[in-house]
């Protein structure tokens, strides 16, 4: 539930008339999954914000929804300037990441508006499709797709918990999934993307600062690691007979930690599966997932190499197999540093004091820097806490992110 | 699948015909769940066996089968001796663990038989049900129920994975739920229980015995550790501002392991549940079990405490709370030492070494042991593995299990 204090609360009437779309009554954790009910509420609140504004909406190829400010006449450079994030949450995730920056970006451009501020290139708020990556399984689907990063006929066939595909959930949706991939048009069209996000972590809150700017993603990825022992009665087996794939697991896990510590990188153990799962039998197999991430790619390469000796030393202690397979791996995305710099001097200019920070979390910014410069701003995180329903920014920080986001498109767009 | 080499298959007609019924035919492990398909199948395979020996077959108030040998008239002691074992398995056990105890039991009675040999009391082949609580989770229901050491309206409340009662499967089977519960005359007319079955670990082999005499059966117990951390963001929240269960987990696993070692004992970790269970996210908690046991109820006592230590201490090392409860509990069994005395001198005036063992799992005959003199044999089983499909005995070794037993029935039973 929210925070009962209502001093806490944002009390913008965007905002709230958002929180309840999807939200989980008994946890107060969001399940804004695309495609379903609460992504389809999702959607039609954009619209109508959107239309509330006179902006004009429209949903691309890939699902992900743009509100544009069109300028009254267009200039020598007429590339648009986007601004944005997205709707959809993780399982029982906060109310603020991701629709903090998508509200922040409609709230923007009522303060120019109101201001008397005029657009002198298109302006777009942007909702990206999919990018927890909760329900398919792929991080940032929407802005993958829009950029090329990911193949059409590779994303069709994603399939939820359930079985069910992407292209059928989409079709479900009324979105057409044959059109899905790489626009060929609309990213040329756009000249820079800037993401308010709020902050998951609490070097913000360490600093005394509301907003922050980021320096890059930190480089990040996942390996699935499988212990292969063998099936035992767990009453009768000797504990010098046995193959109990649990036991490397633990180690690893631990080994994980220490690693990550010493060199000052993360390293997290979240999912984890053993075989049959029966309490009165020594497993037959244990599969878990490393989320590892380290501020820089050669360190990255020496946590999980680490890891991955640990997790193959233990095994051979135990007659237990080990093998590992990459599933994702992002190399570090450095922001655009000519608009980063530009961006923290107009904060500055405005009074602003916005620390640059590095983050561990993947965003649309860090896949759309591929193709065009890209900024974010983080918004203050007293607690640190992210993906739970615990999440929680305060009301003064959510309003300062609004007033350095304005200034931010006041210099980029508005003449 | 069996084991390739012919001469390492049992080729009695009576075990063969046994060995189709409920097998995976991919991992060649049995899936025989009480009041299924299978079991129905298994259970007429039983009536088919006392049918072509001329024995008389029922099935008792719990769901027990019972195939009696009466003798030709009545003497002082009339109470009867009854062998058998179970025909349930775990999921994708092996093709001894139960049913060896009860093919045994019809093999001995025609050796007897052919021996010209007629029972001074009546003998029962009993074949208890949901021995492995593979279904239901509560191990040796069949003989539980029977003697009243489970109430009959818990067991019929009891649910399998899919929410099927006890109640509702086996009215499915055929069987009255209304009538189960403790028998009012049945065990009072057993004078005695002696249950074969295969070793379910590798002591025998050491020995270089075919056949052993069960001496106790270990203090065993379950118990669920709850490590209660929060959801965070894997990729953004340090270290230090982390409270994550899955670390106090892996810390217990390891200690558990340590403390089995030190203290002679067996510990297990088979069973793990973490919540959410994403790969990119802290988990909120852990949920695991402890399977216990050691060779005096001492000796568990102080195996449990030093692993839930171990456990509590990691936890405020990581700011995790931890819990803990037991799930179930079986004080030691000390088996008959009358009966086991007569068995091992019956086994020894014919030049059968059988050493005495103890066993570290439970069965129907340390149930019944509460209420009646009870005796186990061991078989040989050379690599030890049980509860998968590679547990296996070797031919000669089960035909030795059936001299031994013929030869204990004809002391006990016979004339």
């Amino acid at each position: 539930m929210p925070p009962a204090d209502p001093e806490s609360c944002w009390d913008d009437p965007l905002w709230q008339s958002l929180l309840p779309i999807g939200r989980d009554p008994v946890t107060g954790g969001y399940r804004r999954f695309s495609f379903t009910e609460a992504d389809a509420a999702c959607r039609s609140w954009f619209r109508t914000a959107a239309a509330e504004r006179g902006l004009r909406a429209e949903t691309d190829h890939n699902g992900n929804l743009w509100a544009w400010w069109d300028p009254p006449d267009r200039g020598i450079d007429s590339r648009a300037l986007a601004i944005g994030s997205h709707l959809d949450s993780v399982p029982d995730g906060g109310a603020f990441d991701g629709p903090l920056g998508v509200v922040s970006a409609f709230l923007a451009l009522d303060l120019l508006a109101a201001r008397g501020r005029v657009p002198d290139r298109p302006v777009a708020v942007v909702a990206f499709a999919e990018e927890e990556g909760a329900r398919f399984g792929v991080a940032c689907l929407g802005s993958r797709l829009l950029t090329g990063a990911i193949a059409p006929e590779a994303a069709r066939s994603l399939t939820d918990a359930d079985g069910v595909s992407l292209a059928a959930a989409m079709a479900g949706a009324g979105l057409d999934p044959a059109g899905i991939g790489p626009d060929q048009e609309l990213p040329g069209r756009i000249g820079g993307y800037v993401e308010l996000h709020i902050e998951q972590g609490s070097a913000l809150a360490g600093l005394g600062a509301a907003v922050g700017v980021a320096e890059s993603i930190w480089p990040h990825g996942r390996w699935r690691i499988g212990f292969a022992g063998r099936a035992d009665h767990a009453g009768t087996t000797r504990l010098a007979d046995r193959r109990d794939p649990m036991l490397p697991y633990a180690a690893t896990v631990l080994a994980a930690r220490a690693c990550a510590a010493r060199l000052g990188a993360l390293a997290t153990f979240g999912k984890v599966r053993a075989e049959p799962n029966g309490a009165n039998a020594i497993c037959s197999s244990v599969t878990a997932w490393l989320d590892a991430r380290a501020p820089d790619d050669a360190t990255l390469t020496a946590l999980v190499d680490a890891v991955l000796g640990a997790a193959t030393g233990a095994g051979q202690e135990h007659g237990v197999g080990v093998t590992s397979r990459c599933e994702s791996l992002t190399p570090i995305v450095e922001f655009d540093a000519g608009l980063r710099d530009r961006v923290a001097g107009v904060l500055a200019g405005q009074g602003i004091a916005a620390p640059a920070l590095p983050t561990g979390a993947g965003h649309d910014a860090g896949v759309l820097a591929a193709r065009l410069p890209t900024a974010m701003l983080f918004v203050r995180n007293p607690s640190g806490v992210s993906h739970s329903p615990a999440e929680h920014a305060g009301p003064a920080d959510c309003a300062a992110g609004v007033v350095a986001l304005a200034a931010v498109i006041d210099e980029l767009a508005c003449r």
